[in-house]
């Protein structure tokens, strides 16, 4: 397997699987002299851990990240990132009885046709904990984004069929869904908990924003800024769809419509409307960049399923244990982390786009 | 400017501007020993090019490809194969008062501001002229992947409201929308024709299908085949969405209703259902891969429009010549191209997933 | 084949085959706003091709670079930049009668056996007119390096034996054998014409200076500048070595001959001697950048040799044609081309060194 | 800084410092299905480790080697390999007083101007505890070859001037200078020692030889196989030349005698003379690939040196402390490891190179 590796500048290659002795990520290109603290990488990983409220898996992990290098005097120094944390509770035997059988709806059965053998321990590489080294080196990007007083918000904006209509940035840490919408969120914990309690899941949207975008972020004509962010977050173990802007919906609208018109305001050229999501030819125009992602329901139920097994005989199959009903609130901060990861990447490349800048 | 390279093993370099002296672009890593005809590459590139019917634009082009290094009594030698396809008619004049404004829903200003200097003739690197180059690329990796049986297919599904519901691959060619359904080809004709005679424009949604796909592609974690996929036409122009199987759709979706149940269907592993549109875990897995892609209005209109100039003084806008009303028809070809340079990559990439392979 | 891209930022990708249509280069990366003249690129290409003395093949081609793309106005606009060579004289018969041999020295069965098929015509990719892509993109590179008041120069230093002892750089190009020592000039060009004569050929030994390097250029650990600067050397057809300052002299010297000692000069920290070559620790420190490389005698030789072809049935051999007895001089211009490439490319990456100059 | 990544398919990710939590690397693209034993990378880092003799340095490390992910059942499951080495016995304050100072011939004033901040404990990521990365990951590469019964095997063959003439492969790891040549490691080992006492060092010759090497490795044009061993064996720190077969010899030889005569052996395509050194146009031809590397002497040396600290005023030093009097022993595991770590990439790399073989 490749494809451990993000980023061209800014380049991060984790490694990990869920029942392996830990997790971690290496950044090469981080550049020297940010102040780094592991509280505030541990505060984001805060955020994705398992157990946080009663409608996340109730397993408990406390997910404490170790910076093994790249640091000195707390700065950075250049130098590669190492971060690693340590998998603890490893209760492997839970997973024996699975050990032969494709679960629905996971990579069971791409990995073992793929290589041949598979890590069948909770998913093994594919596991939703891989997200550990993303979420890790996130931190440092939203850090180097900070001194540019770019920020990253994500939060859930729709959970089976029910929308967030109000956005109240403060509100999104408040509730367990992690929505701006304090009414909303009320209604989709309930519907959360009804179908964790029918041994089922539900999907959901989550929305990212980007205040205060650098312009100018982007490279035509493969590398557009669009193109890499649709990249990272489609990586995402559960992530279907992935829009910008008005997304999908400018299918039923007019071009005279969609063109955000310009103007002068603060002496700077602005825009009036933002159907283009802040990217315009694949470059950021400095309005709010705007993101939402499609997200697919867990497929680790313990209604009953039938599947199938190595031999390719059929099997009814009941996942038990701790999963997620709903993976939305989990998925914010990894989904920050991809935007953050791939804004400084950009950030990165575009230092020389022009001759007289060297 | 970077961004021009796509792809990791078939690694395609474009090149090119709309008023320039030629489009084109270098394959590296085209494996030894495939037969190539130009006239293969040319049936894909005339159904790219402008002028093709009454509702694209009316502009006419040969868009005649050569090949140049490559290609050795008609197979591949494994060396870089260097398509070019010169520019003709250069109406650069028609230009010339554009020089100095901004037309709104374009990159314009985005090249503007970053590069501090740009080819204001038709959008120059921005126009949708580069996409020639993924299109000769895309005619070459589509030859690879028909000796495997698979092929990609796009279609025209939604414009302005209307969506396609029956599905005739055959009907596809027959009707300029290059819409799978007659009837609904004949409503998005109309309506894409009405709106031109209105000046404007309309967005519309494109769906690409791969027939019998290879099981077994696709890079964990980052290089996940849908985040290939996503990435790469996410970097189309005109682009602002992608999904992959139920898409969005997920959002209001149980997972015991995602799940795609296992079964043996001719001695294989086979899904009942495919919500997940071939890929799961970022790894196709043998079903249907189906895709779906935004396309935003043409930001080209012929109304009046306000806008700045480079000096930021307000100008009134319309912008004359001829242009797509509704470019989904255009952007078939070009989706599929996409599709067929991941697959492609990740075809190769795949080869050396096991050890017992080498 | 894949292997035909050099460089991270400043990408640049060749293709062309000796007997094909054309030889070229697509440059990404190349930063907006330079002024670029054909004639430049030029006069590097001259400086290159074949025929230009006594001691060079007789073949005449004028190798007329055209650009495509990436230039308006004459200034660079942060496209991709690509050049192109139509090859001219397609004598292929004469290729026709070793089609079947592989001639000894060369990468004719090398090919073979890897692609199971080759261009046989004059050596195909493999041939030295390969370089004609390296040698135009290496031109925009210099023209980059010369806003810095960076110059790269390559000489011949030593050819069977007979060494350069003085070094006038304004020597240089007055001899053909581009030694700067005008003495040694005369004997390595009587040594090169007798060894033609008798059918036969010669190595030597070039030296490659870089005036003025900018310091800080090279990222540890693997992309070490001298790191670089050895691949990229090395992987000019003919070159058997590599080595840096002192080179395979420090098997001889002690640690504290070899230490090159700091003093301050012109309030900068310099160095009283070079024994490193202007790189330590993988980073230029200011100083002169002195590489060498050993140059083998070119393999197509007109004296009898035995051979096998392509059914392994031994073959006796003449290689007719006109061929470099000393491909030296013609090295010169592609060692300054990839030197040039490294360093822009190091220069580029520099840039995002310290967070403090984002 | 970026540059810690080392290949394209077996992709290799070093990190840590010499006074750090610890030093590792992440090997992303290891084929699946590989038995992998930790035991067999503690062998190879026992190879490298200090305190091994007595003219390596005098600390002692046990650099014992943990594999974090990427093994299950004792085989590679295709996912990233993680192995940390936690540094032990932090003597940082030993270096306190060097805080200010740059050692000659170290990278103490390329990294801090540069980076403008470094970690000065003992080098920190310059300091050649770097290499543990990529010994651990060679180990594993050498694990792959080995199943195809390739070997590579390093060793001492120059030492200020005394020069091994035998080569007896059985006598490399029997003696401390790790020298093929009973008689001549005598020597060499009685020379270092007596450079050592007079608180200098020396530098040498270290030959890499791939028994049975695999033909047709190596991708023209720009990473060919000797490319890339010329820059994976130039990024290891002490390096200063690398040269293939006859090296800087060709400069004062006849094409005639260079050229390898080819003849069928054994029912195969074999070469009677091996000058080219394995290597033809960038592609292994199955002779043994043969590979020199010049070791400048070791820069820390506790002879008084004259130098400068970070205000630019003059400093005698004097490097206390435990330095290797002669690198070479110890580069030896170093050197094999970069030429398996190329090997194994190439060998990935060439999978795909015919298009009858995907």
């Amino acid at each position: 397997m490749s494809g451990n590796v993000f980023g061209k500048l800014f380049r991060v290659t984790t490694f990990g699987e869920s029942h392996g002795v830990a997790c971690g990520v290496v950044i090469d290109g981080c550049p020297a002299g940010l102040d780094v603290d592991v509280s505030d990488i541990q505060k984001e990983l805060d955020r994705r851990k398992p157990g946080q409220s009663s409608i996340t898996t109730a397993r408990k992990e406390e997910d404490e990240a170790k910076i093994l290098s790249g640091v000195f005097d707390g700065k950075t120094t250049g130098t590669p990132i190492a971060i690693v944390v340590y998998n603890e509770g490893h209760e492997s035997k839970d997973y024996d009885k699975l050990k032969d059988v494709f679960r629905p709806g996971t990579a069971d059965f791409s990995y073992f046709s793929k290589y041949g053998f598979r890590d069948y321990r909770g998913g093994g590489r594919a596991s939703g904990r891989e997200t550990l080294g993303r979420v890790a080196a996130g931190a440092v990007a939203k850090m180097i984004l900070a001194r540019k007083g770019v920020s990253v918000i994500a939060h859930t904006k729709e959970v089976y069929g029910i929308k967030a209509d109000a956005f109240d940035e403060y509100e999104i840490e408040k509730n367990p869904v992690r929505c701006a919408d304090a009414k909303a969120a009320v209604l989709m914990e309930k519907k959360i908990a009804d179908v964790s309690k029918s041994g089922d899941s539900v999907g959901g949207v989550v929305e990212i924003i980007v205040r205060n975008p650098l312009s100018g972020l982007g490279e035509p004509v493969f590398d557009k800024l669009d193109a890499d962010l649709a990249g990272g977050l489609m990586s995402i173990g559960a992530v279907k769809g992935v829009e910008v802007g008005d997304g999908f919906g400018v299918s039923a609208l007019l071009g005279s419509f969609c063109n955000d018109e310009m103007y002068v305001g603060g002496g700077e050229l602005r825009h009036r409307t933002n159907h283009a999501g802040g990217i315009i030819g694949g470059i950021s125009n400095g309005e709010d960049i705007v993101l939402r992602i499609a997200v697919k329901p867990t497929p680790s139920i313990s209604k009953e399923q039938c599947t199938l097994d190595v031999s390719l005989d059929e099997k009814k199959i009941k996942i038990e244990g701790r999963h997620d009903p709903c993976i939305c609130p989990r998925i914010v901060p990894v989904a920050e982390a991809m935007v953050a990861l791939v804004l400084v990447d950009q950030m990165l490349r575009g230092k020389v786009a022009r001759v007289d800048e060297l």
